[in-house]
């Protein structure tokens, strides 16, 4: 049921008037360091702002048993985050219409050296189209969208006629474990919509993740006898270079995979952080290499991180000096399974049709190879998932900056669908 | 001049007697965690031992720019210790020997991962023969043989009739410029002895050593568009390739090299600590890592540094990543020449006496591939540098220890050595 073009209109009109107040507020997320189990102050900046707005509050923290229990929770590490959930609920007078859950993340990746950014890394500096600073895309633009899509309505006497759950979680970047505790906790909707940074087009599939740690460990001599040791920095590039071998594998099995076989290398497997050794003249006697590899949709994480660990041993057995000193595999963050949208869903309908109001062109969808929490409200809620966000430039790099134009689009395209997925009745009081 | 039978017997049994004494102080030496920049306590252990001993006593920092001025001095980084140097300082009544320096260094090299060892790092246990601890033989028992040989003297009656210096120096681990400060302060005698944990033998030659951090730096990305990005790991193990084949070029240029061409492998490049990236999910952005090598006796750390930073840059060239982030080469500790001891000095010759005298068997020669403090007094004191010491297991390695009865040994050697070296004279007082 398609809205009157004059709601259109007005819908769109209430997101630019009130787009200086959210490009501010954004600006505030951007200038909050809230990195990985730094989200408390975000975290509660959010619930106030929430609460200041009438809705409903509820704020919760992780219950690492019932994440260990479930086939979707990932491993729980030291690095954990303890920031809690905070869930703003918006409950129509009537329940006329479907029911949505907004979700964003607040936790951003590290920012890297700060002498390689132009601006310090949480600095928030609008420059022409646009805001910089890490997680400007990734997903500050978007958790605020989720706000000022609903404040929109507000502004011109409306609101949805369905339940609307606003999630703030944390642990996407790593673990994915804050969106699953949602799901534990029991919310679920007829939809769940994530304005990740997605080039405004529609998350058609995405893979899973795991992360990984491998450790060696090995004899230490005195450089002179170096030959009588074994270098542990050596034996973890080895290593690499057989998990690297399982990258290959399974790049090499995209063959019928619907989303994936036109992708000239669908899975990347990333070295992304290395520690080993003490000091230039003792040989090394530890190395710790922190691993992330995608696995395809349908493939369990239990039985890609099963594969791994089987091909690690088999290496070291064939390996003199890690024969004596086997390595470790451990299971230190994500461990999920990717998801598909399946195409031709009234969700996803609705948001085309949302798209092409504030857009003015068909929606595209695609494959994205990284994480997104979506997969928790698809594999585990069952409900239709959307991923669809604005334009961005070096998410997880250097100088991360978002599209302010593409936000107040993708606003408005927000705004659309919620009027149109759950419905409208007049403002509350 | 040969000293008669019964001199040398009651030398042998003064040492013996103050032997569980040596011990104790041995152990306490071992029990200071006087790692790089941490050895400000040992070395005023060390004063205080010198003073009580009544030698009179020079205390001095080293003068960083005169370091670094000089072609022996080795690169001064952020970790360079500031502890001084301690001489304690033997004079005769009359001086009629020949002169020498009595040298130690107390800093040791990191201890490694503590769950690798037996007993804890600076347990100083004793276990049968062997007492145990990072430093135990690298070069603790040393420096406490350089008192206990003078104090066996004493013990009978006797004193060298030459000026002594017991030097006990700091940054031998890493530079050498406690040894080289001394040199720049004025310091130098007839012939030096430095009681490194040898295997009771004579160093002949001994290799330089460079220390050098390569840092690569580059654009990081989201792991999902990792063909834009490049891996600053990878690329440092690319640029390691590098500096590989700059070690077995320089392991083939062993032919005619007299001490050096029989060994199967002189030059070892040593991978020792690496770090890089901040997380498994964003392409890492840097990476460092910290590299040793050898050098032969002969070949100026300026000329072997040279090399190794112009492959790098001609590596780096060549290669699609590193050409646009060229990657740095950076001096950061060792940057020393090595040495040979000629054969046939009469230094050589009254420690041989000596050694067979304590021992029982010829004294033996080799060549060491580990830096040496030797290298300063060779070359720049240019004075007979003789470096002889006790039994040892695992120096820079887990569960570090050294021979007790070697150390006595070693210990009546150096005392026989002094006595002859020097002459002796009634005691003082």
């Amino acid at each position: 049921m398609a809205m009157d073009a004059d709601l259109k209109d007005r819908i769109k009109q209430a997101v630019a008037d009130g787009f200086d107040e959210q490009i501010a507020f954004t600006q505030k997320l951007v200038q909050n360091p809230s990195l990985r189990g730094h989200e408390h102050s975000i975290q509660d900046l959010l619930f106030r702002e929430l609460q200041g707005r009438g809705y409903a509050m509820d704020r919760f923290k992780m219950d690492h048993a019932a994440i260990a229990a479930h086939p979707g929770g990932s491993k729980i590490s030291e690095d954990h985050s303890d920031a809690p959930i905070v869930v703003g609920i918006h409950r129509p007078r009537s329940e006329t219409g479907r029911s949505l859950i907004l979700q964003s993340h607040l936790d951003v990746v590290p920012e890297g050296l700060h002498d390689m950014w132009s601006d310090p890394p949480f600095s928030g500096k609008i420059e022409g189209d646009w805001m910089y600073g890490r997680g400007a895309g990734d997903m500050k633009a978007g958790a605020a969208a989720n706000l000022f899509a609903l404040d929109a309505l507000r502004r011109i006497g409306l609101q949805p006629a369905a339940t609307v759950y606003v999630q703030s979680v944390v642990e996407e970047e790593s673990t994915g474990n804050g969106a699953l505790q949602t799901f534990l906790q029991g919310y679920t909707a007829d939809a769940v919509f994530i304005p990740e940074p997605e080039e405004e087009m529609l998350v058609r599939a995405n893979l899973g993740v795991l992360w990984f740690e491998i450790q060696v460990r090995g004899v230490p001599v005195h450089v002179r006898e170096m030959g009588e040791g074994a270098n542990a920095i050596d034996a973890a590039y080895r290593i690499i270079g057989a998990v690297r071998e399982v990258e290959e594998e399974w790049n090499a099995d995209k063959a019928g995979r619907p989303h994936f076989e036109n992708e000239a290398h669908p899975i990347n497997l990333n070295i992304g952080k290395i520690e080993g050794g003490d000091w230039a003249s003792s040989v090394p006697s530890w190395c710790n290499v922190d691993c992330r590899i995608g696995i395809y949709p349908g493939v369990t994480a239990e039985k890609a991180a099963a594969e791994i660990t089987e091909r690690v041993r088999v290496f070291a057995e064939a390996d003199s000096f890690l024969a004596n000193n086997p390595p470790k595999v451990v299971f230190n963050g994500f461990y999920a399974e990717g998801y598909v949208l399946e195409e031709g869903g009234e969700a996803e309908a609705v948001l085309g049709r949302a798209h092409e109001a504030a857009i003015g062109a068909p929606m595209k969808s695609f494959m994205t190879a990284g994480y997104l929490d979506t997969r928790v409200y698809a594999l585990y809620n069952d409900i239709p998932a959307l991923c669809y966000g604005p334009k961005s430039r070096n998410i997880h790099g250097i100088d991360e900056c978002v599209s302010l134009d593409s936000v107040r689009k993708i606003t408005q395209t927000m705004a659309l669908f919620i009027a149109e997925w759950c419905g409208t009745e007049a403002l509350d009081g």
